[in-house]
C-alpha cells in the first residue's frame, strides 16, 4: 500500500465462527473509490446485491477515509455501509464525534463484519488488535447505559463506544448506531443489521498522540489544510459565532424553511405552520440551550446541547437537530420544544432514527384521523407519542407494526399513499413542493429519500455556491448531479458534509493529494464522485431497482398543492427526472453498460461479456 | 363461442368507475387453459405479473369451469384467481357450496373485478345481469351477519352469497372469502384483495331449473358422467358411508398422519403428538358431530358439522376440517376439540385462513418461549389464542404484526427460520420429513406451500393410484409432476380435487369431451394440466421468482430430524428438486423459452423475439 492517510489494515470479523482476521486495504479499490462510503459500497457490491439485509449473508462495514483522524477540518466522520433492511438498497450512514479518529489512531482503517453470532458480543479494539468479547450482560440496555458500562470497565479516557440500543436489538428497521453522547448513524437501519448479527457495540481505546495518519506529501497537505480551514472560518454558514450552524446548529433552518412554505406539516398536509417557531433554533437557544459541542477537528461546533430542567419532560440531550425537531414537531403537530427534546432523547437511548420515528407517528395520526386504523394517536399528543415510541423500540403491540417503518406499515393498512417515502425511507424536513430540486434528490437518492445525497437546498435557499430559483424545475437535474457527485466524494474522504458550504472540489482535491500522494484535481474529484454515485446505482439496479417508477415521489407532492409562501406549487418531477437521467446518461434509472465501463466500474472483457472489476 | 358448458358471458366490473360490462369468453384461451384456474391465471398474467397485489392495478377473477352447475359429480366448485398479497405469486383459491353453480345458472361464467371503489359495494347478479350496489351498512360485519342481511333482503331461496369478513376489510394478508355456511376460499389472501377494493360481497339469485349448462354431445356426456359417479361410489376414500371422507370428513387423516409420524406438532418441533387423537375425526364424530353436509352435485358429503352445546366454547360450525383442526390443534399445542371448533368458527366469521392463522399463533408461541418476542402466548392456551385471533382480524396491537402473515412477522423479529412457510405461505398438516413427496410439493408449489397443488400423500399414504414409499426421495419428482398436472386440470375444469381419489385422467377427458364437444384424451388432459402448471410458473418467473432458491423448504425440515414413526428422517430436497426440475424440463426453477413455445404459452415470433399469445 503506497497511499498516505491509510493504516493499511482492515479487520475482518466472522461473527458465525468468532474469528478475527486482518488484511491490507485493497489499493486499487481505494484509488478508484477513495475510502469511506465509496469503498464500503464496493465491498457491499462484491458481497452480492441480492442478499437479504437481515440475514447472515449481509455484511456490515465500518469505514473511515484517507483523512480520518488527521488535522483536516471536520474529518471526524465514520461511515457504516450495508444493505439496508429499510430500503433494500445499499446504504451508508455517517456519525461524528471521535470514534472514527480513534479507530484510525488504534491502527485500523475499516472493520467488516459478516455472519451472525450465537450470543451477544462486542468488538474491543486497542493497539491495532481486535477481539470479540461477550456482551450478554449488556443486551437489553439503552445506548447510554451501554456506554457507561464500558466507561466503568475500561475507563473513560481515550475511549470511544459505538453501540446499538433496544431498537437495534429488536431489529426495528430504522434502528441506528449511537456513539459519544448523542451522535447517530441514524438512517437506513444499520443498527438492525447489527442487532440481527447479535453485535452490540464496538469499543475503541486509542490516543491521538503518535497515531495520526501520515500525509504522503506533508507540506502540500499542510498548505491545503490551512486553506480549507480559512474557507470554513470565513464561510457564511460555517464561521464560528456568526449566526449560522455554529450558533443555532442545524436548527437555524426551521424559521427559514417555514417562512418560504417548504416545511412539511402534519404529514405533509401543509407546508407551513404557525407553531413551528416554537421549536426553531432561535427559540431553543433562548429557552433550552446549555452548551455547544463539537467533533474531532471541527471549528464549527454545530451541536446544540439542551436541557429541560424540570417537569415531566426533564432531560438533557445534545442533538436538538433541525430534522429531528421537525419530524417530531411540525410533522407531528407538536410545538412543545421540551417534549420534542424528550422524544429525541428517547430515540437516542433506544438507538432509532428520529426522522423515521417521526413519520411512524405522523402516518398513524393521519390514518387514525381518517378512520383507517383504530390506534388512537392525535396530532401533537406528546404523551401518547412518547408511549408509542417506547412500544416501537420494543416491538410491543401496535409498535411492532410501526417498527417496520412507515412505508411498510401504511402498506399493511392498504394506505401506502400516506407514507411520504421513497424506496421505503421517509423524507426529511424540506417539502419537494417548496424546493423543487430537493424533491428530485429524494426521488433519485440511492439510499431512499434523503437530503444528504445531493443538498440542492444550499443553492435553492442559501445561494451556495450560487442561487437558483427554488420553485423552478428547469436546470435542477444538472444542479443535483453536481451536488450528488461532490458529496459522494466528501463522504468517501469521510469529511463532514457541512464542509461543502464553504469548501469546494479544489479544497478536497488538495487535501486528498497532500494526504495520499495521489495527484488529484477538482475535475478528478467530481469524476470520482460520479463513479461512486454510479457504483451505488449499479448495485441498486442489480438489487431490483431497475425502472423509472422506482425513482418516484409520493402522489401528495405531485398532486396536492403546497401552502404558505409556496401556495399551490406541486413537484414537477415530470420535467426534472428526464433532465436528470439525461445529464446522468442513464436509461430509465439504469446505468448502461457503456457508462459502467467508461467510469471503470466494470470491465468490458474481450469476449464482449461484462465482468465486475 | 362453440364450446358446450359455457354460458359465454363474462362480467367486467371496473370498481373505480363503477361500470359493469359484459364480454364473451375468449374461446382460444378456453381451449388452451380449460376454464377456472387455468383461464383465471391467464387473465392475471395478461394483467401484468409486476402489479402490486394490494393496489388498484391488481385484478380479482371469480371463475367457474365448463362443467360447473352441471350434473357432473363434485362440480360445485368456484375459483378465485388473483395476485396474492401473501406470496406475491399468482394464486387461486377454491370454495365449494352452490355459489359456483348459481353463478352459471344466472347465465354467467366468470367475473373480473379491476380498480378500487370509493365506497363499500357488493355485486348483485340475477338473470344474466350484474349491478354494483352500496354495501356501506355491511362494512364491519362478520361473514355470517352479512349473509343473513342478504337473506333478509332478498329471501333465502335460490340465494348464494360469497363475502369477506372483517379480516378482508382490514387487508389481513391471509383473509379469504366465505360462502354458504362455512365454505372458504381460504388461502392466499384473496379476501384482502377484495377488502382493498372495497368489495364486500357477491350476491347471486338463480335457480337450477332450466339453467343448467348444455352439453355439446349430450349422450357422450351422460355416459361419461355415469362412469365417473360409479368410480366415486366405488372408491375407497369417496364411497358414501364406508369410513372415508364421507364418514369422518377430511379429519379422517389426523390419527393416520400422526401414527406415521408426519403430523407437524408445536410449529414442527416434533412430528407426532400424544394428544392429537383428541381432535381426530373419530373423536369428533363421537363427541361433537351433528350433521354431514354436502355441496352441489356431490354424493360424498365430506362436511362435518359440529356443535359445542354449552360452556364457553359454545358454537356450531360446519368445517371441522383436518387442516384447520391441526393448525389450531397439534400445531399450536391445543387438544381441546371444543376450543378448536370455537377458533375455527371465529376464523370463518372474520373470514381468515385457518392454516395461516394457526401458524400466526404457533410462531408467536415458539418465539415467546425462546424469548424472541415479549408477547405472551403459551402452547395450547385457548383463551389467549381466541383473543389474539380477534386482534389479528382487526389489526389491533400485536395482531397488526401477525396480520402480515407468519413469514413477514417472523422476519420482523429477525427470526424467519421460525416460519414454516414457502414463498410466504405456511405449510399444511403433513410434515415433509415424514412424507417426502409432499415436501417437494410445498417447495415447488406455484402458490406457496400447499398440499393441494400436488397431493402425493394420496400415493405415499393411501396408495392411490399406487403406493410409493413415503420416506424415499427417489422418484418423487416424477410422481409430483403427475399429481400437479392432473390437479391443474381438475381445478380448471373446476371439479373437486377429492374426485381424483377415484376418478382418473380418462374420466375427466370423457366428461370434458361430452360437455364441450372438444375431443379430449387422457393424454390431452395431462398435457393441458402441464400447460397450466407451466403458465403459472411462467407468471411467477416474471414476478421475480426466478431462482432455485425460491423453491426451498425451511431449514427445520432439512436439518432437524422427525420424531415418532419417522424418527430421524429429514427432507431430502437435495435429491428431489433436481429430479423434479429434470422431469419438468426447467432450469433452476425457470421455464425455458423453448418449453413455453412447445406448450403454446408463448409464440416464437419470426424475429426471434418472444411474444405472449
Amino acid at each position: 500500500m503506497n497511499l498516505g492517510g491509510f493504516k493499511n489494515k482492515e479487520v475482518l470479523v466472522d461473527l458465525t465462527s468468532g474469528s478475527v482476521d486482518y488484511r491490507p486495504v485493497n489499493e486499487e479499490y481505494a484509488k478508484k473509490f477513495i475510502g469511506g462510503r465509496g469503498l464500503g459500497v464496493k465491498y457491499v457490491l462484491d458481497n452480492g446485491p441480492e442478499v437479504e439485509p437481515l440475514s447472515e449473508d449481509n455484511i456490515l462495514c465500518i469505514m473511515t477515509g484517507p483523512v480520518t483522524g488527521s488535522r483536516s477540518s471536520m474529518s471526524g466522520r465514520l461511515c457504516v455501509v450495508t444493505k439496508s433492511p429499510l430500503t433494500g438498497t445499499v446504504t451508508d450512514s455517517h456519525m461524528g464525534g471521535w470514534t472514527a479518529a480513534r479507530l484510525k489512531w488504534a491502527g485500523i482503517d475499516n472493520i467488516i463484519f459478516k455472519g451472525k453470532s450465537d450470543k451477544p458480543v462486542y468488538l474491543y479494539i486497542e493497539n491495532g488488535q481486535a477481539e470479540l468479547r461477550d456482551a450478554s450482560d449488556l443486551w437489553g440496555k439503552s445506548t447510554r447505559a451501554t456506554v457507561q458500562a464500558f466507561k466503568d470497565k475500561y475507563g473513560a479516557d481515550d475511549l470511544s463506544v459505538m453501540t446499538i440500543g433496544q431498537a437495534g436489538e429488536n431489529k426495528v428497521r430504522f434502528a441506528g448506531f449511537m456513539n459519544e453522547h448523542d451522535r447517530a448513524a441514524g438512517r437506513g437501519g444499520t443498527g438492525a443489521v447489527a442487532g440481527f448479527k447479535l453485535l452490540k457495540a464496538i469499543v475503541i481505546k486509542a490516543t491521538q498522540k503518535g497515531n495520526m495518519p501520515e500525509a504522503k506529501n506533508a507540506d502540500e497537505y499542510k498548505e491545503a489544510n490551512k486553506k480549507a480551514v480559512k474557507a470554513i472560518l470565513d464561510g457564511g454558514l460555517t464561521a464560528p459565532n456568526k449566526g449560522g450552524l455554529s450558533v443555532y446548529g442545524t436548527n437555524v433552518l426551521t424559521n427559514l424553511i417555514n417562512e418560504v412554505g417548504a416545511l412539511p406539516t402534519m404529514n405533509s398536509q401543509a407546508t407551513n405552520w404557525d407553531e413551528a417557531e416554537k421549536h426553531s433554533g432561535e427559540w431553543v437557544n433562548e429557552h433550552l440551550l446549555v452548551a455547544n459541542n463539537t467533533c474531532h477537528a471541527c471549528p464549527v461546533a454545530c451541536k446544540i446541547e439542551v436541557e429541560v430542567k424540570e417537569g415531566k419532560y426533564k432531560t438533557r440531550v445534545e442533538s436538538f437537530e433541525f430534522e429531528s425537531a421537525w419530524a417530531l414537531g411540525a410533522n407531528s403537530g407538536l410545538s412543545n420544544s421540551e417534549a420534542i427534546a424528550y422524544l429525541i432523547d428517547l430515540c437516542n437511548e433506544y438507538g432509532m432514527d428520529t426522522i423515521e420515528l417521526g413519520h411512524c407517528l405522523s402516518v398513524t395520526m393521519e390514518a387514525f384521523e381518517k378512520g383507517l386504523v383504530d390506534e388512537k394517536l392525535d396530532w401533537g399528543d406528546a404523551d401518547s407519542m412518547i408511549e408509542m415510541t417506547r412500544k416501537i423500540a420494543h416491538r410491543e403491540g401496535f409498535g411492532g407494526v410501526l417498527a417496520e417503518g412507515p412505508a411498510r406499515a401504511t402498506a399493511m393498512w392498504g394506505a401506502p399513499e400516506l407514507s411520504m417515502s421513497v424506496k421505503g425511507q421517509s423524507i426529511p424536513a424540506y417539502d419537494p413542493r417548496g424546493i423543487q430540486g430537493i424533491g428530485l434528490g429524494y426521488a433519485t437518492s440511492n439510499r431512499g429519500a434523503c437530503h444528504l445525497r445531493g443538498y440542492t437546498v444550499a443553492s435553492e435557499i442559501a445561494g451556495i455556491p450560487e442561487p437558483t430559483d427554488r420553485l423552478a424545475a428547469e436546470g435542477k437535474g444538472e444542479l443535483l448531479k453536481v451536488f450528488q457527485d461532490l458529496l459522494s466524494f466528501s463522504d468517501s474522504m469521510n469529511i463532514c458534509k457541512f464542509s461543502s458550504f464553504s469548501e469546494n472540489a479544489e479544497h478536497y482535491a488538495e487535501q486528498y493529494s497532500g494526504m495520499t500522494g495521489i495527484p488529484m484535481t477538482a475535475e478528478d474529484v467530481m469524476l470520482a464522485g460520479e463513479r461512486i454515485y454510479n457504483l451505488e446505482r449499479y448495485y441498486n439496479n442489480l438489487a431490483g431497482f431497475d425502472k423509472a417508477e422506482d425513482d418516484f415521489l409520493p402522489k401528495r407532492f405531485t398532486e396536492e398543492g403546497a401552502t404558505g409562501n409556496s401556495a399551490g406549487s406541486v413537484s414537477r418531477m415530470d420535467i426534472m427526472l428526464d433532465e436528470y437521467y439525461n445529464v446522468r446518461g442513464w436509461k430509465d434509472g439504469v446505468v448502461p453498460t457503456e457508462k459502467l465501463v467508461e467510469l471503470g466500474i466494470i470491465e468490458k472483457a474481450d469476449s464482449g461479456e461484462t465482468v465486475e472489476q
